[in-house]
């Protein structure tokens, strides 16, 4: 599969129900793909005003305040993994479907012309943004490939999608068809995480995640991974079938 | 995930139940490798003799000369693609699983160290044959990295386990994972189809399906692929998550 | 887990897309409730008057009278277990999702506080209704613990959800994860059912369900339980994992 | 449900496949029965022997050195959870099912009357031998409910079957049903995984899983369970519906 | 199962999301009705001007254009079937679901008196608005049965619901439950095919998947059934269990 | 699909694990084929000698009174069905599988040549004889389709299996994909019921759940079946998807 002549740099999209959701889940692939030098775009639906920031909350802040808040660490954070963010302010708890959102979400593909596009499982009994917003993503990645769709740029093509791992994965039906070596970036990870003071009770359980991840990736590596005792991994599903020309 | 260090060559290894199965299942994975320079390996576990051979038996053929037909069909279908073709001459109809025939394969994984090990689905309500060769091949993979194993050379690393497609698929919960672009080798699987002419009317029946898999690989190939019209694929179903340091 | 100094007294709540649902599906778990001293709820999305009252439609009744009519019987079927009983009167066949809808459901969540919550299965081929009102119960349930979610109360805790026995479980892709030994409640059960005499053919139809459930329940019970051979008993499935401190 | 006039005391049995299973798996159900008075029991079906010493062949052991290590090995962690284990000492990789060893667990079934059974997943990629060693103790209790099959002792009831969770849930289809606390005792069971030195890097690994299964345990315990915030879980899956008269 | 005296004449409903979707997919089973006498109806939800029609986009025409051209080729290709084809220009790409959109298709329920309904998959990650057509085709069909159902005509019996076969069916969680035998009517399939040049492309796809489904067909028959080799059948997958006085 | 000249008359098998499970799970399809003329044969791979006869064993009888015992009920309930049954007395609890018993399956079907096969479900985990028995009967009915399988006949035709239903369908993942209607022969199934006195206790359980499929029966019905109240059915699984020349 000669891909040479053709291949584009790579465009990362991830789509975040909550300003801090696309660090804990796919910090490490935003990472690796900065440091290959491609685009990393972080697009979240929502600032978790209402439902991530119980703290907040408790202390008193006001609605705008929390929302300015969790913009400043998302910026930061996502400085840290060398990717954009963007906020579309859609509110959230709930993050409402609305053909107007999705619409957004159209346009933006059709300018990034994402070659993979990041978000979450289609079902989490737990949280009702994070399936609202997965499906949002995918239909506009759909829609932006449709010639006939009102909206800027060229159709898109059909870049592959891939669920990032959600909290508790197995009520989720999360079941790892991909674990990512981010072994090399997980330095930049942890930073990123640590510019989130509010969820400071999740650095740690996200470190243990990407050891046993790690642990998982090595044993599920072929003989030619000499792979180190400290490799860091985060786990993703597919929604299509893999494309290649080498099974590995 | 720098891998150039420790990479050794591949070493491709099917494992199938009847001498025609690697053909039509995996002779595009099988000549991919042996194009890459790479040790492709078939082992038949029977010649499918008795379930595989209705022509031949109605011929009046006995066993001993449908059983030589079939290895002699099945070496130029191997020679056609590249590959070796071993024959292990486990009887069919029922293939019997038995620790010794698991033991053979333990010692066939740790003399090629296979990178990656092809075989059937591990159901399959048409044919009992192949489930119990998909389930002792799995069996054989495991034991084969045991240490503590009697059996000649090294234990063995994981190698990833590809499940290739079955006559009806959806009654065999067979779901594709992967879609390998075999255009490159497409007119050497067809060489090799056609080594096999007890099984003449097959022979459009998988060119018909290479299309078909070839036409779904367009649809999920990412915007960097420029896959021509005539494209042929192979599906397949990954038993374990893909190790990857790259998410496309 | 020692929960003797946090405990508070039960409280159930069961979201019930019709009016008679909860007599049917969650009667015996109501009276059970009720039993213990527990606060037992029903809150009832609609009446059922379109969907649920064929024969109230063929005597020429108006839409008005059917409402007050399906009020009264649940009223004093509520009342035969013990339970109290709302109405939302949000229109059934369709009963339409809305985010107001949701938000009266989370005032109630945070009003009473449940410390276990019943709905209908998420999938029903058979009747959108119960899908649409377990969906908004979730929704509601999760909307409820946010701290940031604008509506009066505490944020709720994280109570078990358990989803009754719909008419074709099968088809409802339900599979009991529990079962409840309601004998010494059914005579209640069966009195509560009788308030529905519109529904007379289904009196015996949950009898016989109930002896059904409690024949495998006595299959079930591990060898410590004593069940009579006159057990009856619900079925039920969990949304979420069991927390306990010993496995029984 | 009135249990109190037939009640006996708890008897949990264990069937582990390898002699570090029950360790790793189950040591917090073990140690919180043997903490309640209640017999504990474990049955290793092998030592692990060949497949689970890697160590110890690289360093040159002979197999019978090897299987009296992982003996004292087991019997010291055992002890450190105050639970009885027996050895069958029936070979592993592969451990072969045989009804010779499903009757010698009948007998174990008929002695011990187990009020819990707990054993491994039925599916098992990675391991074929943890599969093996779930069918015969499935089988088993089974066989020793018959009061036609002949073996001493009374007829078993029902014990209800938790499968503990695999080192790779996912690919195991394993999804917690119960989340047990097992805060109280994991100081015990850290001190049973210790008595392993072969598998010292398993320590922190299984200590940082009781750490995820707490924390989520305590994000779905209901309102009324005060959870500490350094609660230990382990996951189990159920075979059989629970039986209970009360929905918590 | 007499079912003689209460038999009224078949009346085939296909609901179909775009234009062509009903000639690829369910062109058979329109045909077979058809020649049986029997009234055939297609609802075309949307022309697929948007999503469907990218050369007609690329070549310049407006919406309008596009509309009126895709409305002819249907006309054609239905009247090749024998069936009627009527058009609700509810736009796609997104097919928006609607209540009143549902309310048209519950209307038309009652008008024709289906028994049979045909439509999309409800899943399908390549194409939301088949999922959308589906959902509403299922919920009008319920909501027609209930006698307090606001519109014109008797309430519906519940005529069985077949899934036609998705373009990718494994990606659908599409499994074939009904092989149905089109090869008397086959030939008007590809002459309604033809009908639609801008999607010559599918003319092969769609004969070779006939020959695919017809070589299955030919398996599964039992072996009463002297099919010939030049079977040609259609795929679909059943919502409600078959109803049935004999196994066959 | 015209099949006139080539039907031979229907011919239906029933592999039964024990002596009584025909009647209870099948009863009604054998006494509708013997209404319809049709050969109807059972065949009882065990008496249900030891796992199935609780009384007799409490009562002090030997294993061969009990076997002449479930024999002579088992010959009274078959000749009240119609059927001819057979008893190949392979042992029960465990029922042994073994290519000699598969074997004599092979020899059944070929000299049957039955129109339909019906047996047990593939996964059942409070009896794994169950199990056990449709493993062999779906070998020996794929074998006996073999040319090279050395039994005497003609290679078998691919009859259509259908799952019974077990006692506790959920747990052995049984969903109805057809819903038989057995209103006309339930009195016979009654009889043949009654001729189990040991089971007493299973007459109305079963005469309960041919209630309630017949309820489901009716609800499922297209528009054209006048069905009356009293219906009733038997639920079975399909292996296999079903051919048809009518959509219905």
């Amino acid at each position: 599969m000669s891909q040479a002549a053709t291949e584009r740099p790579g465009s990362l999209l991830v789509v975040s129900a909550h300003a801090g959701d696309f660090v804990w889940r796919a910090g490490g692939a935003l990472a690796l793909a900065a440091e290959r030098g491609e685009r990393a775009t972080v697009v979240c639906l929502s600032f978790g005003e209402r439902g991530e920031s119980a703290r907040a909350w408790r202390e008193g802040r006001t609605l705008e305040e929390i929302k300015a808040l969790r913009r400043a660490e998302a910026e930061q954070a996502a400085a840290a993994l060398g990717a954009e963010v963007r906020f579309l302010d859609a509110g959230d708890y709930p993050l409402r479907e609305s053909q107007e959102l999705v619409d957004r979400l159209v346009r933006i593909h059709r300018e990034l012309a994402p070659t993979a596009v990041l978000t979450h499982t289609l079902s989490d009994p737990y949280n009702g943004d994070h399936a609202a917003a997965a499906r949002m993503a995918l239909q506009a990645r759909v829609l932006a490939q449709a010639a006939g769709y009102d909206a800027p740029g060229e159709p898109l093509g059909a870049p592959p999608v891939f669920l990032f791992e959600p909290h508790q994965p197995e009520q989720c039906d999360f079941r790892p068809d991909v674990l990512l070596d981010i072994t090399p970036v997980f330095a930049r990870k942890r930073k990123a995480m640590e510019c989130l003071p509010a969820q400071r009770h999740l650095w740690d359980y996200y470190t243990d995640l990407a050891k046993r991840r790690g642990v998982q990736l090595r044993r599920n590596a072929g003989p030619n991974l000499g792979l180190p005792h400290d490799t860091r991994g985060e786990a993703y599903a597919r929604v299509f079938p893999q494309v290649t020309g080498v099974l590995s």
